[in-house]
């Protein structure tokens, strides 16, 4: 069995992660760090079988070596420190955070607040989104989890930027997230009482994951990829649905698209392409590992939408996922 | 005082329409059909003082020719059938119906599913959008009422469109509205089961508001115009948020954008700009006639957001406006 | 015009009560104040026109003594130090906090956790829910405003106890209120994620508002009433909803059950008596000042169920009724 | 394996009870019907693997001697007319629906607009709510599967009652569903906008569970038990939490009622007692085939709070436990 530990046990994110590795048939549970929940039964927190109790985030490093695998769903602060420790432990890494995703060190002051003493450490990193990078991914030993919206957004316009089907300055992505995606939070801000019956755009022209989907998207076209993102603020509690708006080259028709999603996403286990734009729910993905796609073209003008579980695909699923890849797994197994 | 008419009072905008006639102070209402509350006390059904029942709809007619104006808040197809009939009773006519209020009959059986018979009464209507088109209102006849997400649009981005700041090919509307803007609905799809925690996009690159959109800034730009409009359903009961993402022609500066929106509404009774475009909160809008717009600017980028509530600016408050500016009353009378 | 002064007027009940005094025809806003909202302008946070700005709560009880009257909608602790200080200043005072309603001190260490060191001050206040005490409030100095469950469950069952056509030990009242009740917080309990989706109870067998019920039955039934009452959550924004479960005393019929609340209701102007205890829904008092209240009996078992908007008759609107009672001013002036 | 079908395979109980009996490790499924879903695909509708295709009611009736236990999730007068013809078929059933729950034939006429033709088919069933009455169900061949108010509202004072420690005409029980709970429902009603911010009782003094919940109390009691039932509507899709109070019999104390509890749930797989009536919360329990109890005392005073899920310890995942002792299977198998 592959020995776990997981920093961060008690956010949402580490919440579900800890659910899927009691679950993974290849797994055992070295440690769990909250510092929240100190000492209290795992089981209680999770309501599933476990003899495990919470520790401290040291305890939880001094453990670190032993494990095969250490998950982090910590604040990118948190990241930042803990990530060469384990990594000097030569234990291999799983990073929930930002703060090794972006390979352009000079992005993280401003959009991250914080600083990378070591920019070394961002080129060692894969950036772990197995539908675009799979290959990259199987065997590494130090994976950055994408975002919630990267991945909602990143997969459904790669198969048009991969083939060249659309004007690479036209795409427009905006999305809307479910509440969980700001992690706990004992603000009024989001209080039921500020969130419920309201919807409104946040971090306009300024979000972080911003520069994350155009590295992704750049990657895929093998030039520079620049958009615009704008996130929005659901009443719910989980899912991202991303509406991406752009425009086709001239002469692509309505068939080369929707050969060209088949081609990317028909043979994916966590894929699934739908009729068109207006055919991909929410509350189908919510709590499942999968995403949605689908695509409407009318003219040159094309809208692709997916939707995925914030909690899930767009992070603790996905992790799952590239621990599969990195040690040789079957890609699916623990997510059903 | 004006006596008032309302056929189809007991939609959700006819009933906002009704409270806010009743408590118009320059308006008596004459009579209010419906077909599914005939006989029924509008007191009971609306909770403010009113001595009137409901009626039918050919008992309304009858009454119509003897009221000042008369107001429709019906589907399509009726208004279709009751607009000509009302004309030529020589009542002024408010229709808060999609019927009138594109000048271009070919776009009717695509969009309505109808026929314009005589396709002059489109030349006829005026459309009612009192920020942009004041002006044309005054003393007018006929009101074409105009759209939900058409409103929230059209006052987003017809500033930039109006001094030609904006590249006029670049424009994407992501919309997201509350359940309330379908109308009263007793099938699944709207069942609570279906809409709580669910978001998703409908009408993709198909739906009706599009060309009414399109329609009015081109009259603002003085040329045609196209974009692209993807309207959303959101889990919550009214409101209706717009999100317009933009290129600005090269050298347009914030300063000047930000110019432009205040020459356009800082005199405007009903709509008030916001610092930024997430400064524009749906919570803040619902409930009030008022629109609310932001805009954010980042280099050549440009996001607009613009907030409504749709029963009331979007439907029953503007139709009052717009009553107000026929009349020659105080455009805010009955708006508070 | 009667002066007045708001001390808390940043909390949701001291928003609603600044709204309905704005509108209030005899009266004219002296001061707020507002700890988190110091200098800001009313105007801004309201919605609704008002030249003021929110002071601090010294500045405020400096301007005290040249109010007629002065509301506090403010914490427990915070009445219990600054009531005494207004009635030496000689103004009149509308408390909506709990400190001065019950006529037991000794119950206040339990139920409040504070301890009253003048408890001759609890002489002096009327409990001012009108529709029971009316007489008691006309031209009062010192009014405690009553709580919110409160209202709702002794007007539901006040009309059965004062005509003796129940079994006094018998009185199980079960409710749900909507998270404003538990005014502003900042805390992960009342985050959305926690709230949204889940009910439960709270406080059971020991919540503060149990000896205020049996307090106002007891004097209407001229004898101690104790009862069993159990608060719960709601997961939407305003309302509360009370159920009661009574035992009829032998042979005490229907007929004579409705002709009881219809002599206790029916000249109320803000109570309306629906046709049976599943008439009575939530949705249609919320925002408005009145107490919905609907019985059903069958043989010996009797349930009355009664709604209120907690924010307005179980708190602002009811304080409004209480001034207008206290000034000789028409009891629902104010209130539309 | 065992083979089973599914009558009524479309309604919410029944797409639970699919997703269980899919993942059920000693059952195939050899049929499922569903009038809407005729000829779909079953992994298209359940989202999990599976090669069936829902069939009509008649296709399903002329498999069912070919299959050892058939469910039926159907309305009340379907399950009247099928059972007998499956009863007949010598098929083992669980029926889901409310037709052969009371023992007393002549309730059903008013309760459940239906009349039994054969009374003697309600002596045949036994009513499967294991805990209470596990060695009844053991090797039956016809199971009436419980209401989902009355196993929550039976657990919840069961214990009181079979040790006698409440007064048995002292019981009032006020309970709380999610939408779910009524079913698929294309009306007004249960539209999104009549439903969201809402709060009410139904059927007050009138459901069909209370001489249900009265039956179960009085077997455990061995005598005639009668209470008060009042249920209320949720703006929630799942759940349901019931409040019982009741008076205890003198001398009875706080720590014999916690025990009573202890003595019966403590070793129940599908029950967990929580510390006290406050500590019980829907969101613990939905979308989990377990009950939670929790109880509270003050004085004669007792509060017994139970949750479940309705569409699973209220249905579904019930009459996966009642298949599981009919056939002797583990009793929680296929229930995680």
């Amino acid at each position: 069995m592959t020995t776990i530990g997981i920093i961060g046990a008690s956010g949402y994110s580490g919440l579900e992660l800890t659910r899927l590795l009691l679950g993974h048939p290849q797994v055992t549970l070295d440690f769990l760090t909250s510092d929240r929940w100190v000492n209290q039964s795992v089981e209680a927190r999770v309501g599933l079988p476990s003899a495990q109790r919470y520790v401290t985030v040291e305890q939880g490093l001094s453990r670190a070596a032993g494990c095969d695998v250490v998950f982090l769903a910590t604040p990118a602060e948190t990241s930042l420190e803990l990530v060469p420790r384990l990594l000097a432990a030569k234990t291999r890494v799983v990073d929930l955070a930002g703060t090794f995703r972006l390979k352009e060190s000079s992005l993280y002051p401003s959009f991250y607040k914080l600083t990378h003493a070591d920019p070394s450490l961002l080129a060692q990193s894969v950036y772990g989104l197995p539908e675009l990078f799979r290959e990259r991914v199987v065997g590494q030993r130090f994976i950055a989890n994408p975002g919630c919206y990267p991945t909602a957004a990143a997969l459904s316009v790669a198969p048009l930027v991969k083939e060249k089907l659309l004007e690479l300055d036209s795409i427009v992505i905006t999305a809307a997230s479910g509440v969980s995606g700001a992690g706990r939070k004992a603000t009024e801000d989001y209080s039921f009482m500020e969130i419920d019956a309201d919807y409104r755009a946040y971090k306009v022209l300024s979000h972080q994951h911003t520069p994350e989907i155009e590295q992704t998207l750049s990657v895929v076209a093998g030039q520079p990829v620049s958009l615009v993102f704008t996130p929005h603020l659901l009443p719910i509690k989980r899912g991202i649905l991303s509406t991406a708006v752009v425009r086709l080259r001239e002469g692509v028709s309505s068939g080369v698209v929707q050969q060209a999603f088949e081609r990317a996403y028909a043979h994916e286990p966590l894929v699934s392409l739908r009729s068109g734009a207006d055919a991909v729910r929410l509350a189908d993905v919510v709590n499942t590992p999968k995403a949605l796609v689908g695509v409407t073209v009318k003219g040159r003008q094309c809208v692709v939408i997916s939707a995925i579980d914030n909690l899930l695909k767009g992070a603790a699923s996905q992790a799952v996922q590239n621990l599969n890849l990195m040690m040789g797994f079957p890609e699916t197994a623990g997510l059903r």
